[in-house]
Order: structure tokens, then C-alpha cells, then sequence
């Protein structure tokens, strides 16, 4: 009462239709870059609550205060469950951070990365079916698989079975991010990822996070022939030996509760069925010219 | 490209101000009811993404489709973690969600709430001072320790000491939520809740969820002189054995998770000093008039 | 200074794309109606700024505090020209507004009105060319005319030449409403109404005012094969005598000031080369099928 | 139908609340500045509706595609009236656009500008007060009479009594810009200072027209112990003698619609009582500190 404020409020807005029916709005400072390739428009904004954000056809993608919850989560669990993880390939990465978190880990010898300046279905794709090489962990951070979208084949089980497990060294990992994780938002692909991977893996571990940018949780899933067996304390042990630095986020317990789901979000993993394939119909083989993709 | 859509843009909104720099807002269907009582102003929506949402002076403080999430969580745990609980006091609770949540318990004798037409400070503190008797559980339904909010005596270690855990039977369990609980938000009021039921008792245990509507993790912190010992199937077992009909968000392993934070939260509320007290400065004492009270 | 007021920040909104690239925000008090028909979407919102607003298909139609102005110039300048206007037309006007300003002059015995729960294209063309009837005014209160909409036939030189002009008595006057007149948007339609009249009728009188609510001066134009001769004080008497009660924005220096465009719509309008027609391959003639129409 | 277009819908956005019920907001390609001086925020936006922007304390001052208006309507009615306007004192105009229009006239020999690196009010007093100098036109180019605001003291009548208009030369015309004119919001200050002007000037002339920018129609009051007679055609041959270039958007024909106000209006300008003047209270003589001024 006595200290009353007269917060002026603020008159520039960055606004995000996360559905049709929600919005998401930061308070911005200023329009860094605003420019459109071939296959996307691309903006980078500076924002109040959140720093510097990356805004690809109207999604936020990445925002500088917390986009450490994302590759932590991406990153380091594969690489950590991995018995010693040198070469490693990243389908997507463009903006870099996954990669800044692999050269973390001291055994890492090898990245490959394959993003955009060509559409990544078409690059990712031929990348991995031309090289004789194999890797120990295989890295999936593209955008969503919406049908339509430039992405969907490379969350298939035909690409998963035909491409990606094939090129797996004996006792590797594949990651790749899933989409939001939410009690109700998990429905939309991270539960048809999750079905989809169990039908080419044996075993396989979906986790989530929230990411305050995101105004949601997101997921990951996690797959491989060869068990995962490490508990909390192992994981802080193989921290500690393999990774230079300090994570900000992820540790042994973290990953603990990460990759227990809650009730509501298990039951639904559970009782998935759709499996992502690429019906003819949908999808003209080894076409992969560019839409104008909308994630949204 | 072939099925183009053209959804209409929808044209009234409900818009939240988290914080200064952040909005978030929600489709609406219709605006139910608005009006004020002599403490709050009150809104009743009915929104698109989250159904009916109570709003009270511009802050959404239940939604229709997440509700279960919070009275789940605020609930369950505490009094599966007691012996037998029979008796009840909420302090708060006025939506009566808490209340639905408490008798579906078999052992639930008796639930004494205490909420707002008189305010709850007055009320709520009058109320468990004036009785003789002690309660099993007692369960914090309460508006944010916001300084100057009329909740704000109603976290202090004084009131924990003097007032709540004089009024525990013995074995009996405190549980009060605890505000957003986020990587960032948790410093606001969780930590220090935390921190100042850590003075007062010999256990307490801090857990989360992610609550949709409000775009946001959030926290309870339950605290007790005796320690905590159930794990995930232990709880699992109790919650067939006492509760009636089944929860749609809670059981052991969500439980487990909940109450595993991540390392970044955990870091923070390690370190956390502040204890709320009631500094002279700050309230005059047995005053507990009505402030138009600001959550934000 | 002294006294600073925190306003509570309004949180429910009703909010128009006036253009992609602009918006314009009422405060709700309530959402009184929302439905649809065969042919249009309808709200009815009970505003902070503007009182009670009906919004068809997401556009602002009529809103409480300002509809006099609309609904005195459209009516008004047209009957107090004509000589003795007892027999009146109206196409649309279903809100009724229009009605109750004709149904003031002392001298109208009949009105005849067609509006949409048959569409109105096919009806307000069918009732014209069907009855036998002419009359002394017409008043055409209908939306816009954007290609594909439902009433961009309403605004033809065919139209005007075949069905609108053989059914005005001796003498008679035809008044349409004409979309935005500002300074800019008077280019949309605006100037084209006028230019396309001109094809029709020897005088022609545009003229507009703002309307609030629109965030725009709005638009109307008058023709007939009799001049327009009356100066300020002869439509003042006029008024006076013919009218019953008193207008609250309109009287004869008020429509001398409307009939006097700036120079830059002046400009505008006198360059104006486009004549509206229905190509055949815009419109199916006598079809009359609902789209679903979009006025913006 | 056959030619839908997804538009990607706009995500940064300027947003100004007009009221505290009305919002107005442009997309946004770019935030060019972002500033504050000691007494006033200044934000320089580049707007999708209306190219750059200057905004002020979060209020539009003046847009790049229509403040030809304002400047043209501020301007020229004052300097055309006059006999031969030589030498011209601007109050405010610190944007520069009010000098351009200035030399525009032929006859014009001189102008004095003062405005705010120090404060409008000190230094405007302070200069006309000091100078022994009179002109023939004076021009207020001020924020609205605000109560509390920088520029209240500038719209007094002791202001326009004693220091204004003894610094006109014979002849000499006083014209100053007057806030909102629009059907409604010409009572928040336009009637005031037309009223107020009225007590001082033996002839008063109030006008207005439509800035597409503000949302609203603008009004300016020009007066003087002259009176001004020339009809629209006098306007206009003086325009051709006297200015190059050409106007945009005022001529004789606009000038007389520009000042014939609608009846509305016009009776609410005739029964204003209000004379702005510096109550003891309100206004510390002479102090002329900075308060940060809130123009809303």
C-alpha cells in the first residue's frame, strides 16, 4: 500500500500460439534477426524472461537461460549408459548445443552432424546410408514428426530398422529428443516414439524435464540392444570420471525421477499402439523436397 | 498443402500476467461469473484448453482438466505416509477439491476447514489456537507467503511452532503446498517454505509436479517428527488398501519421482537460508485486517 | 503521486485482427452469445470499451455506444433528400437498427427487409426482382463486398443497373453502406462502390464519419438521377420537420463536413477506375450457395 | 476457396493500451531503439501497419506513414490564415516534422524551437518569458494538458494570458494541437482547451481529423484577435501562392470539413465550462521538476 509501484508495462511482445487455444507470450527487448531460408523463417529475438530465443516458423526452439535442461537431457544419459562412447552422429544439431555438450565427454573422438543448409530428411538420410561407418551413439534432434513436416521419415520404424539400428556399433545407443512429455500434451508423439522405438529395440527408456520456455515438459526416449543397467550413484560416478565440467541440470538423481513418468503419462505409454510408418500415400520415397514445413 | 485448413482465429482470451514479462492466455469459451466478495476479486471461466478455471484477483487458481494434479499431490502423500489418519484440518481449501480428495479416504473420520468469508488469517489462525483438539494431518490449501497477502503469518516458523505442530497428535504429518517449484521459480517462496519447516521439524520432504494451466512446476512440502519411510510399492499397497476409487495422476513411482528433485533444484534448496518470520516491520500483530491482497 | 492507483490489469479480452498486421482489444465484461448459422459465425459480447458488440464471422459488427452513428448516417442524409420517402427498402439490416432510425420519419408507411436466415444474396435478389413493387428509398446494409462473400453480387453495376435502379420510384434514392473511408483503407472498397455507382446514376454523394469502435471512418454513398440540392439549413428544417426525436450525431453541417472528403481521399476516389462486375468465373449466376464467408 | 492462403500469423507485436480497456497493437519487423533520457522512455519501432514509430513513455507519438496529417493539420490552417507569417515560435515539435512543414511557406523567415534535452516546461516558459521578441505565429506541439504531466502548465490560461499572447504580433495566431477529437474522447481535453482558449482569444477555431496511427481522431484549436475569414478556395490559392510542394492531405475543401464538427461534438465544445488553469495545489510555481510523466 504504502510502496505502491507503477510498473510501466511493457509494450513489445513475442507471441507463440502453442494450440490453436494458448498462447505464450514474452515481453521482448529487441528483434535480433529476422530471415527466412529455403525451408524455414527464422527469427532471433532478444526476451525478457528468457534471453536470447531462436524462433523457427513461428516455434520457439531454443532460448539462452535454459536450453542447458534440453541438451543435458539429450546428451548425457545415452552417453553415460554408453561403455565408452567415441563416435557419436548427430541427425539435426543445427544450432549447435548438442554438439557443445558431446565434446564434454572425454572419450568422445568423433562427432558427425547433419543439419539444414540442405532439408535434413534428405541429407540426414543419405549421410547415414552412404557412410560404411558406424557409430556408438546416434543422436535424433530434429524438430517433431509431424506428417508432412520435413522430419517425419526419420522417426519411422522402417528408418529406425533400415537405417539407424544398422549403423549402431555393437552395444550402442540411440537418443532422440520426443516432443512434449506433458500429462496431456505426452499424447501428440512422444508415446507413438516410445511404441514406435519398442518395436525395433529391446530396450528402451523414456524421460521428460520441463523446460520453463517451452511452458510445458518435454520428452526423450532412449533405445538400444544392450540393457540399461546403471542406477543414480553409478551415473554421478561416470560423471564425475567422463565429463569435464559441471552439468547445471542433469545428474544420477535426476535422471532417477526423469525416467520415472508419472502414473498418468506411464498407463498412456503403455497402451500405445500407433507405430510412425511411412505409408505410400504420404510419403514419396527418397523424394524429399522441401515444404514450407509449419511444426505447428 | 493439398488440405489446407483455415481455422478461424479465436477472438476472446483470458491473459495472465505470470510475471511482468510473461503472459499466458487461454481461449475462452465464456466468462462465467465475476465479482468480488470484501477480500478478492473472483472470476469464474470456462476456458478451451483447461475447461472451467476459478481466477482470483488475475491469478488462475484451478482449472477444471489439471485440478487432480494438485489435490493428488497435496493430499495423498501425506496421509498415506501416517499411520492411520482420522482427523483432519485444512487450512484453506475453500475450492473443496482437497476436501473430495481427504474422504475418499476409509479412515477419514473428520475434516475441519477453515477458509475465507471471514479472511483465512484471522480465521485460520483463530481457529486452530482457540481448539483443545489435535489432528492427525494437517494440510496448508493456502494463497503464496506473499508479504502483505493475507497468508503470509500462516508460513512463518512462528506459526509452524506456536500453532500448527502444537496441534499434531503424535506420528501426525504437515503438508502444505509450496508454490511454484520450477528450475528458476523455485526460489520465490519453495525453497524457503522448505527451509523454514526444516527449523520446525525433524523431516520434510519437498516434491513436484507439472501443473499445464499453470505453465508451471509446482511444490508441496510435507513435514513431520517422524521420519518418512515408505517406498513406491509401500505407498502403492496403502493406496489400495485405503483410498476409495483410484488416482488418475498419483501412485508410488509418480510419488518417488515427485519427490526426487533435480539437481538444480535440490542445490538451491540445500542452500537456502531465509526463514519467514513475522518481523515486527512487516505485520502488526492480531491486526489480520483485509489487504486487497496482490498474489503476483 | 500521491496518490497512485493501481488498477488491477483487465485479464479477459475480445480482440480483432482489423488487418494481419493490426489489432484492436476490447475488455470483456461477458460472452452473452456465441453460436453459429448455416452462413455465419455470431457472438454477442458484453464490452468494457464499447458496451454490447456483435461480432459476425470474427469481425465487429455494431457495438452499443456507437451504432447511432452508423445507423443516422446511413439512414438519414438519403430520406431527408428525397422528396416525401413513404416506401423503403432495406437489404440486410437484420440487427434492426436500421428499421428504428427509418421508422422516425413521419413520412414512411412501409418498410420492406431482407435479411439472412435465407442467405442474403439469394434472397435480397430474389425479393427485389420477384415483386412487383418499387420503392422511393433503398438502403443497401450489408457486408462488404469482398470476392467470394455472400454479398459481393449486392454491389454490381449489373445489380445496381438491372435490379436496384427499375425498382426506385420517380425521384427515388439509393444509400449503401461503403466499407472503410480512412485515409488508407478507403482504397479497399470504398472508392470502388462510388466509381461503380457513377457507371449508374447521374449524382452521386459519398460521404463518411468515424465510428469508434471500428478504429476507422466509415463509409457511405448516395445515388440517384434527381440532385442532391439541400445546403446545412435546409436538411436542419427538414429534420425538424420530419423526424421524430433528435439525433444524436447527425445534422446538416455534420453531413456537410462528411460529404467533404479530404484531399487525399478526394484524390482517390476521382482516379478510381475499377467498376465491380461479376465475372463468370467469379460467381455460378442464380446459384446463391452458402460459403461460409470470411469478410476479412 | 480454390486459392486459401495459410498466412503465417504475425508473432512480435507493439501493443499500446489506448484505455485501460483498449488495446491497439501493430506486428512488429524491428525495435530500432530502446531508450531513456532523464525525462521520458523512447522506444523507435519499425511497425508492419505503420512503418517507424517514435513512442514515448508507451505512448504512439508519431508514425511514418501519417504524420502528414497531424503536421499538415498543425501547421498550415494557422500560417495560411495569417497576413504573411514571418517568423514562427514552436513550443515542443522536437521530432522535427512541425520545422519542415514551417519552411515549407515561402514567407516564412524565422523559426524558434524549443523543446525537451531540458524540459518542455521550464525552458518553453523560460524562452518565451526571457526573449523580448514577438512572432507572428506561435505553435504548441506539446503532450496533452496531463495533470501532473511536464506540459499542464502550457495549456493554462494564465500561460496563454500572459505569456503567450503578449508575444504575438498584431495578427499573430496561436494554434496548438488538442488531444483526441473523436465523438467521444474529445472531453478529455479537446473541449477544455478550446474552451480555455476562448476566455483568452476573441476568435477560437477548433478542428480535427482522422490519424489512422492513433485510432482516433485528432483535434487541433487555432485562435487568434483576428478573425479568420477565408472560405475553402481563399485556402486554396494561398496554398498554391505560398508553400511549395504540395500537401498531402489538407486543402480548402478538407480545412472546412476539417472544422465543421459534428453536431455531437459541437454541443459538447458549447457547453464546456472547464478553463484549465494552475491551481496553487496542483502546481508548484516556477519548480517545473522532472516527474516522469505518464502521458495515459
Amino acid at each position: 500500500n504504502g510502496h505502491a509501484m507503477v510498473v510501466q508495462r511493457k509494450s513489445c511482445w513475442y507471441e507463440e500460439e502453442i494450440e490453436e487455444n494458448l498462447r505464450w507470450c514474452f515481453a521482448l527487448n529487441s528483434i535480433l534477426h529476422t530471415g527466412a531460408t529455403q525451408y524455414q523463417d527464422i527469427q532471433l529475438l532478444d526476451t525478457k524472461p528468457f534471453g536470447k530465443a531462436l524462433v523457427i516458423d513461428g516455434k520457439l526452439q531454443s532460448a539462452e537461460i535454459d536450453e542447458f535442461i534440453y541438451h543435458e537431457s539429450l546428451v548425457h544419459p545415452a552417453l553415460l549408459h554408453h561403455q565408452l562412447p567415441k563416435t557419436i552422429f548427430i541427425m539435426g544439431g543445427g544450432e549447435g548445443s548438442t554438439a557443445r555438450e558431446l565434446l564434454r565427454h572425454r572419450s568422445v573422438e568423433k562427432v558427425v552432424m547433419c543439419d539444414i543448409d540442405e532439408p535434413v530428411v534428405v541429407r540426414g538420410r543419405a549421410e547415414l546410408q552412404r557412410k560404411e561407418e558406424c557409430y556408438d551413439v546416434i543422436i535424433g534432434d530434429l524438430a517433431d514428426p509431424i506428417e508432412g513436416g520435413p522430419c517425419y521419415q526419420l522417426y519411422t520404424k522402417t528408418f529406425y530398422e533400415l537405417t539407424v539400428k544398422p549403423r549402431l556399433n555393437q552395444g550402442g545407443i540411440f537418443v532422440t529428443q520426443a516432443g512434449p512429455a506433458g500429462v496431456f500434451s505426452h499424447t501428440e508423439v512422444f508415446s507413438c516414439i516410445y511404441n514406435t522405438l519398442k518395436q525395433v529395440f529391446k530396450y528402451v527408456v523414456p524421460y521428460s524435464a520441463h523446460i520453463p520456455s517451452y511452458a510445458d515438459i518435454w520428452g526423450w526416449v532412449m533405445a538400444s540392444d544392450t540393457p540399461f543397467l546403471l542406477n543414480a550413484d553409478e551415473l554421478d560416478l561416470r560423471m564425475k570420471q567422463r565429463i569435464k565440467g559441471e552439468n547445471r541440470y542433469l545428474d544420477g538423481k535426476t535422471f532417477t525421477s526423469a525416467s520415472t513418468l508419472s502414473k498418468a503419462v506411464r498407463k498412456s505409454l503403455d497402451s500405445e499402439t500407433h507405430v510412425y510408418s511411412e505409408g505410400a500415400a504420404r510419403f514419396i520415397y527418397g523424394h524429399g523436397t522441401a515444404h514450407k514445413h509449419n511444426q505447428g
